[in-house]
């Protein structure tokens, strides 16, 4: 449609085509976020994230540090500042076109949590219909309490969301399975076909997917005053150049 | 679509449908964006309005300033703070509903400026599918650079985008006309019926109609290193409650 304006779906196919993951053997390529803090905020920011992981708001808790004069994907972390690379929900989409289960992604947003459960969106951006990353800028605007969900089971956590193809069902839940292992997990929920899951609807024949963002611990930083800029879908990289946030 | 979410499409469509605005007269009803700065900062803040509406990069230099605990449609400024008051373009949205143009809003986004001249949209999120306003999200992602573009006349801008029937060319026309006066200016371009406007495409028989956001100024702000939270489209008020920054 316009000439120059690279919508974020398209942006996603390009990561997801390229996504190698084994979520049974941990090995691959997934898609990472990278985040900078200021290296006076490592010691927290590190805690706030393995908080998150425990709290189950995080979607992985894999994670590398790089620090300043490092280099990767031709981006160099500047002085005074550290490198998060965290696993962006991007690799799930990755996963489901590996296995060729017809996929759209559809957007990211805020869900409302109450008692733990997931209730429905009350944001949402549309990826087909915006050049940035939806969490990316949802991030910043203070309309997230992920403290509150991770202490008292309620309040607004970020997620996302895709339909599935109903006829590929069992493919599907074949890969929410081998999710269950600790590499990513995060499923939210998936809706019955020609449902809508989240309060969102899908295309018919089709069911929604919802899953955390990979964004919610820096939510979660924010909401204690810490600043964080991130960019979300930053790059590619191999599974095995990150670790888990307990073996750090 | 999606019961509980309200797209931004249609919160533009209830605040337009209420203005009365009259822009020979300077009489009647706008749209107006909330924001909040520490009171520190209004002086500062303040400047810096008034350097974005002499250099041309914020359609209205009209303001009106709210101190701690006064209250505005049901909220009351926090203490230690100040509620600035300025024009949403959305109040351009209402003026051709009421001139029985048919337009729809497309979205909001940054537009690359060089010598001067807006060339195109470099980002762009879509009122359709988002549920919280693009130049709301967009202010806070230092994409911006517009001292430079009131400095140099290169760099980038917020701005957003309609487009009007082209049958409705000649009111179209009348409308722009009327706003050269000064109560809201801004326009950027105005394109060709079923022609891409700044590289957005139009829908057949529509022309693109691109306008200065409401929401360079704070960009600026922020691009100075100052603290500032708005809430695009906050509320209705009469245009005589407010006054032209070169009065304060």
């Amino acid at each position: 449609m316009s000439e120059f304006l690279r919508f974020v779906s398209h942006q996603i196919e390009d990561f997801a085509m390229q996504v190698t993951f084994n979520p049974v053997e941990g090995t691959g390529t997934v898609v990472y976020n990278l985040s900078l803090v200021r290296v006076e905020d490592l010691e927290q920011t590190i805690s706030v994230f393995r908080a998150t992981c425990e709290a189950g708001v995080s979607p992985s808790s894999l994670i590398r540090i790089l620090y300043a004069g490092e280099e990767l994907d031709g981006f160099v972390i500047p002085q005074n500042f550290c490198g998060i690379l965290t696993l962006c929900s991007t690799t799930l989409d990755g996963l489901l076109l590996q296995r060729g289960i017809p996929s759209n992604p559809i957007g990211g947003g805020v869900i409302e949590v109450a008692e733990n459960i997931p209730k429905r969106f009350t944001h949402l951006i549309k990826y087909e219909y915006t050049t940035i990353d939806p969490l990316q800028v949802l991030v910043s605007q203070e309309i997230t309490s992920v403290h509150q969900v991770m202490k008292h089971g309620n309040g607004s956590i970020l997620g996302n969301i895709r339909e599935c193809h109903m006829e590929a069902e069992d493919d599907v839940e074949e890969v929410l399975d081998e999710l269950t292992e600790g590499y990513f997990t995060g499923i939210l929920d998936l809706g019955l076909p020609n449902t809508p899951c989240l309060g969102v609807a899908v295309d018919p024949q089709y069911m929604g997917l919802a899953a955390l963002g990979g964004t919610n611990w820096m939510a979660a930083l924010r909401e204690e005053g810490i600043s964080v800029t991130m960019q979300a879908m930053k790059g590619l990289c191999d599974i095995s150049t990150m670790e888990f946030v307990s073996q750090l």
